[in-house]
């Protein structure tokens, strides 16, 4: 079989050399313009050009959890496309998360700044059960994530489009229950793939249903915040803060609003990095399992786009 | 029965109120010089006048989960004296550790200054299993937090001073075990009761055997460790640095040696705070059983000092 690796921001020598290790018996090389044919795509946001010219890929690897940027180009239809389920991810996730959560909840920032201020003040310690923590998108990552931070002993909810059932967590589901989820939750966690539906969903309107003194952490796309909206409401004092890790524009131009609120932590994409070591071995696994005509996990439902 | 109560830095009135209510058939009071014998006594560092003075106390409750400065009082003897376990402290405890240890092996301080200076620069990710966290003490909290690590996927690793078994973790104990685990320690996590044995336990010579790079959390007491041996192995490059909450004076001097080095943050005194409710529901609790004869937990062992 002969595999072919474009990964835009990525490195391909490792990856092309990693794949060649864990399938002998395939010819794997980086993709150019004019490549030979081949029977399968690993992709990182690859060009629009490697599917105009491979009319013969048997099914598409995406090198990452995301396929929203995969996904707004021409694709060969009927073929499928697999994407990286944890991998290493879902644990970073996890961490980055509740050091987000403690960090708000136990007034670190404060702390700090006040220690860096020479103060030696104590605050009063914060009831744990005014903090319900909601989670949106109880994947493969929403649900370790809620189960990490269940495991604080927070109140933990759950939304996604589907019902889900995720032990210790209140799960509601769909447009119907999307507003009892907000109207309960004081730390939003959006963990959402990236869809039509999806785009824009924490603005003005629902993230003024957040408990007063709400905070937002998005691990997901940028796109699933309307930017102004969240200044906004931190502004007008309805929202306290937020953990942003992505950005509709990465890196995040140096005008933008976010840079000058000191409520808002940023961090550069960095939530939850691919494991090259784990991704490959789970997508050379998948390769194989795939071409032996075995069940393959990760398969895109390109109706719901994830 | 009476019980009086003696707190140093907290506030009486709330003490007292909480224990009436909760012992409706006891008289409570703050202890005052010349106080009425009692036969309880509620206490958080109190003066030795109230040791010298109450002679007839069938039980002494420590208003927290540390004796150390009990312990340095002339106490009756043959008293039983309780301390907290728990209450609400593990689970602070295991969030402050926790985000102590995400922060320093995610490296976001690092990206929090990259940030602030208009840096977008990913750093490459660090292999987990090369970040071992070795936990000296695996009393209550000891035990939360060795769990509460393991579930982010490090390798943990616990030492006592009395052999213990917790699930996940390569338990080590005694004198014996203390060099095997140091060495096999990259984050060292204190969380011993301060004895005659445990003090300046962590100094130049225990510090060095651990895993270059290490990295030092004490949210015990500051008198665990030799704070010049700790300054003296960050700037010679063994350790990377600590999150320190506890010290030998607090607040913290102005002149200390820990603030010029970056590579320490520092926060004052408030990784697992007293919980009002929870510690006077489980004295009173307590305190009824006693007064029962029942068996009580939290009694310490004067002889090993916890």
């Amino acid at each position: 079989m002969r595999i072919l690796f474009s990964g835009r921001s990525m490195d391909s020598e490792p990856w092309v050399a990693a794949l060649r290790e864990a399938l002998p018996d395939a010819s794997v090389e980086a993709w150019s313009p004019g490549a030979a044919p081949a029977d399968y795509a690993v992709v990182w946001m690859p060009p629009q050009q490697l599917f105009d010219e491979q009319r013969g890929l048997r099914a598409i690897f995406n090198a990452g959890a995301g396929v929203d940027a995969l996904l707004s180009l021409a694709l060969p239809e009927g073929v499928p496309i697999v994407r990286i389920t944890d991998a290493g991810m879902a644990v970073q996730m996890a961490e980055f998360v509740a050091q987000a959560v403690i960090r708000h909840y136990r007034e670190l920032d404060e702390y700090g700044r006040g220690i860096s201020s020479g103060a030696w003040r104590t605050r009063p310690p914060r009831p744990r059960a005014s903090f319900p923590v909601g989670i949106m998108g109880l994947g493969v990552l929403g649900a370790r994530v809620a189960q990490t931070i269940g495991g604080f002993d927070f109140p933990v909810l759950g939304w996604s489009r589907t019902p889900r059932t995720v032990a210790g967590v209140a799960c509601f589901s769909g447009p119907d229950g999307f507003h009892a989820f907000l109207a309960r939750t004081r730390v939003v966690v959006c963990l959402l793939p990236l869809t039509p539906d999806t785009e824009n969903i924490l603005n003005r309107d629902t993230l003024s249903r957040l408990m007063p003194g709400g905070y937002v952490i998005n691990v997901a796309r940028g796109a699933h915040l309307v930017d102004e909206d969240l200044v906004a409401l931190i502004d007008n004092g309805h929202l306290s803060g937020a953990t942003l890790d992505v950005f509709r524009t990465e890196p995040l131009p140096a005008d933008h609003p976010f840079w000058r609120c000191p409520a808002i932590t940023i961090t550069p994409h960095v939530s939850a990095r691919t494991l090259h070591a784990e991704s490959v071995a789970q997508i050379a696994g998948r390769i194989l399992a795939f071409h032996r005509r075995e069940p393959v996990g990760g398969v895109v439902d390109r109706a719901r786009r994830y």
